[in-house]
């Protein structure tokens, strides 16, 4: 007999933001131990590829603000297929930088209508709370994020 | 040669609604029986882990308010994304309680342009008039929601 | 000099929900005491009216199915029209009835992707946890609702 | 004889971001003496009832996590719609905070397909470059919005 | 006070199909008497005009089918602007010829989501159900639809 | 290496309109005989079926208007997601019957965005005028629509 | 008693293309002796000016490629509002330039579902095969623009 | 452990514009090379079956101008759809000719929100700009569109 329960299948999960721990890694290790059917998509993390991809392929340019106007827009051939493909949108904010790319992508998940949640320590919560609000849920730690996929998709809790 | 009115595959149904008996069971087991290609999503059924997933996944809420907020943010990030890939959403009103979620991922259908199946009985007829005038089909039993799919599918009728 | 936080002009709401109360009033007198320039819409509230509508002016029909089903499709000639035309949708649960239009109306207005206000008692709240989620305010007195609209448009708190 | 190229009229411009400096004032008195027939709109500005509204409005909350989020709500009924209605979108980043709204709202107007013009310091432009590669115009200075508003509407430079 | 279910106002409806009767003069003057705010679309209704329209405007051609073709396109600049500003579209289907264009519209205007009311004699019931079924009002006189906007507007009954 | 202008794959295309001759079997073949990648869509065109799918599912009704109103709800479960599925939208008028529907979903599948082919005899030229003006071919015989189809899929021309 | 085929009212015309000849006065004044209810737009059409806005306003460049960036951006300020604001889209190509930023508005109204008329001469038929099968009229000289428009808002023709 | 940066997989690149050089079989085979898992689409590039087959298939024309409307509109069978499905669209511009049909895709995919990498030599730069700023990326030569297309799968630099 189908179980209309049954585990979910083909969920498109894009990780944006943060790029200098290992939270992506957390996630993606979980659900593998969880069995989940999710294939995680992001950003290139690699921060000097990210940065020199538009000039290293189209040519250099003399100003600072081009150069990152050229990879920009080269890394936006990525990301915007993957967030427009994507089921769940998870944002990290971690403790350094502006992350203000972080904050763009949330408000383009938003508005295109994704499902987002928000990963990131409490003292951000009052800067954050105009994300956050748009977010379905809010996690402080990778793990969360695993529990949540794995009830997403399965229905049950561990404990 | 192939047949134009082969058999349909891959349509997608949500199951809506009601999560106290056993109509999803009725629905899928019917649909197997049949040798219908379609999967069924529905929400998560278990009331208790559906109540508690945010507070048990997110931590604690004092207050209950809180505790349901969290939880529906949970619970929605699978319902949405299920509702938004069904081809036809079935929405199931049972004699009890207020089932105001049932009624709200009627409307939230409608306005995606799904196709809408209700299933309830007629005592609910005239408090259901809205609802009933969005959907495509009212149906009583679940034995007719599977014979609705099966000539939608197949295209024949069984008697 | 222009005044960049001014008042906001134009702005549609729709009252969506129950009609044995006089929130309506309230909220639209409040409004008028506070200055703002708000319409607001409304669904028929003629109880009498709004079931009779269909057969009364489309011809009389056995069924009560058919002549609920008729009133249903005139009455969405207004209701469909005034939600989307609406800025903010408030959603109001009284004390009684299945109120399922409601609902429908909160999950219409949801997908669409309208500012909700939902606006109803304490003891609703976990049967309604879902339409909460998808609101922006949760209100419990009508007065509540006119302060909403006086910050929206004014930007400004009374106390 | 109309003149085909003669001023725009009725344009809509959403100010968005920093709110602790005198920009809004700055190009909305500009806009003025330009006679040009825009009609500016911003979030709420003053700091303290931007934080406060929600809690004043809709009752106290102990968490602060829970203020935050039922304030952010009360200040979306304002933004989403007035964001909506725009024809361009400025986002203004200081030199202070995180500003992660006014990143969310340009990813959320960006998303909607609005022109965007940035308002910022160089400083910023390496963090902001996911930002500004979505924007059609990067500015310095509210007067050199005031001229972009100039001639996109009148069609003449000043020099 | 404001009375939230006052008269509507603004509304536009476009009044599709048959142009060899008066139904068009019967319904706008009948909203006159009712003293309606509603403002009546229409596409060109003097068959010559409308069938001559392209080759006189553009040029004309040797094969009736290119005519036909440049016209369809004259009056199609037209009517595709006046059923995307309508909130209501009005489907008439007289007692002779094909009306495909009547039948092109009301599904032109049902993909778009449009509030249709179609009318038309019983007679053709059957072959119109598929019309009808994507109708919220199915009218066989004039004067119901002008009652139905009437009761759209105004909110009451007169009978 | 791969070849850019290579067959194409998995398009789907939806066979609309007159059910009394073998059309949509000369062109189900014709495909086949071409060995195009073409997966065919259609409506259930076993009329009584078709005309009883409602009331032999969901009960009896004594009106036929009612009867007929149940039945093409239930064969729009089919046809909506079918068309809505589908990258080309063939529609076939024949000599006999108001084919209305077939016009209904022509108008349905231009505001889509669709690609349209009509299939219909020249006879009927002038009264498809609007509906032709819509598609991107006319074809006379189902052999053209062949044709069409391997030409869009290999673009290679046979003669 | 209304007229239903009553002039039009408050139609929008934006005028993409060519700068170097009067096209745009032509229509214009023709449409003011035609006493038509219609508000024309158009790009900054002062060559120089068009040029040199970004620079101007933004700041200088050396290369000319950014030169011409900024100077895009700031004209798309303009151009995209109000090819989203228009009813029907007039699009000139003149005899010289490659005018590749008139076709690109043609394609960008034809996604959007914007009416289209073409301006052109003969010669340009062939290149222009793919444009003038997304527009609804081919014109060759602006006169017959004025004569679409009249017919268009009026309903009636010259001659 | 899964590999969140791992290669993109599916991706759908539609290549536009110039069809007398070998452009196409450069980026299709350096995609090869590379191990890409892309997937190219391309209007049909046989100039001679491209102008002919309206004709061809559906019967000929005695004016110019309609062979090539029916060319275009079979044409258009073919690119509307492939267009659709892409992730990306690369548009080429050659030294000849007007190529005003790639300028028109250009418009078209910048409207639908696809992501866009223009490809043409510098002396076009100027006539392209409003084109140019649609882009995400401007590449001089196929091989750069290889790299680009490399590095946002694989999300290394090679150098």
């Amino acid at each position: 007999m189908p179980d209309v329960t049954s585990n979910g299948t083909g969920w498109q999960v894009y990780l944006s933001g943060e790029i200098h721990t290992d939270w992506r890694e957390r996630i993606s290790s979980g659900a593998v131990a969880a069995g989940l059917d999710v294939t995680f998509h992001a950003p290139v993390t690699d921060h000097a590829a990210s940065d020199d991809a538009g000039v290293t392929i189209l040519g250099g340019e003399e100003r600072a603000f081009w150069k990152d106007h050229v990879g920009a827009g080269v890394n936006a051939l990525r990301t915007r297929t993957l967030i427009e493909r994507a089921d769940i949108v998870v944002v990290r904010f971690g403790d350094q930088y502006k992350q203000w790319n972080a904050a763009f992508d949330a408000g383009y998940a938003a508005a295109l209508g994704k499902s987002i949640i928000t990963l990131h320590p409490e003292q951000h919560d009052h800067a954050l709370k105009e994300v956050d609000r748009a977010a379905l849920a809010v996690a402080r730690e990778p793990e969360q994020v695993v529990e949540l996929l794995r009830y997403v998709l399965q229905g049950t809790l561990t404990n």
